[in-house]
């Protein structure tokens, strides 16, 4: 599967303008713009929205098998602020997969610069 | 300080309908409501949603003294599901603070019952 | 249960000089003295050292149930550094526990004061 | 710099049978096997065995740039158990480095296989 899928955007996704693509099983890719609205008091993308990107994608890789994933524990590591108007993308991969929990690796980049890294187990319901 | 504190909601805290106060230094709360547009392709509360209410407690908490604090690395564990319409509060306590670091501790509840764990450590600027 | 529970120390707990006891289900305590053969190159004790001691209380705390627990996520924060001589000691209690997930927290001390923070996820095999 | 660093093997590695070398700033790589005294109640290599590996991996990279760093925050996940006898060696490399903190990324492998990923962050002391 290639190109924009547009049937994996969540609301939650459609209410912070990102967009996916899944290039293949176990992978996701998910972009968008930091706006306004997204910004903390630093004046800076907030933690929430970067993470709400790699979990995006944490969430889209982890469900393209074709068995159910929830999330179990994630963790973030916010290497460099981003500002308004800036274009991140998180990209994430699977590191390893299991019958019943698989673990992701995520990296945000903004133009090509990593600015967070993302890791997330999910448990797998029984197929 | 008592009550809400309407200065310290930031926009992105805005734009997802939370609400915070910070009953003393070094603490927060924050609380919303999970609304359709919050939703995850499961029907449940986005993760980055939930995460967000955490980290925006942390955010509160770590920056209340007056020095300038940025998040370093973060993990949440989610423990159960939320549904929409359900109302979700984060409460952040500080674990441990250092001329350079602070880590701290954020529960996520419903009514009570804990759905999820949230840990972060900030970097904090020279006083 | 309460008292030291030998059969409890498994091999690399007995090679650090590590006793135990399990004061009831979820729960687990264990303790030890940093020995010069437990230290790093800035002389203070070794972070895998410490680690050891929480990752050992999660282990019995983990495994107190009758079903078998295995380690799938942990983290450790490290506050503050230990010296050669101290006595640490590790708590962990229970957080979450789920048919095929729990969440443990453990606290370590030394003379009461809060030295590392662990958190660690089980994957449970079925009932 | 290439060959193992005897001098870089600090009391607790040297404990564990560890040995290492730096392949060049801001890397190492840290092996050993094993042995019957580092094994836990399940009869496989102890957590905090594998994570001390992964954990001296860290270390070494991240003080080999001639400043001293302390670790903060780590998190370990457990992959795939390890028998007695196996050898496992842990590879460390530096994700991001910034004045007063840097990341470190380190996988734990046996004959190749990959059995654990370790992240870790560390305080950088004034240059």
């Amino acid at each position: 599967m290639s190109g924009s899928v547009p049937t994996m955007v969540d609301p939650f996704m459609k209410a912070l303008g990102l967009e996916a693509e899944i290039p293949g099983p176990g992978q996701a890719r998910v972009w968008g713009v930091v706006r306004p609205e997204h910004l903390n008091l630093h004046g800076t993308a907030h933690g929430g929205f970067l993470y709400t990107l790699a979990d995006a994608a944490f969430a889209l890789a982890s469900n393209s098998h074709g068995v159910r994933a929830v999330a179990l524990s994630t963790h973030m590591e916010y290497l460099r602020a981003v500002g308004a108007g800036e274009r991140v993308e998180a990209v994430a991969e699977e590191v390893y997969r299991g019958r019943r929990a698989a673990l992701y690796r995520v990296e945000v980049r903004r133009d090509g610069e990593l600015v967070a890294v993302f890791t997330g187990w999910v448990h797998r319901f029984a197929e």
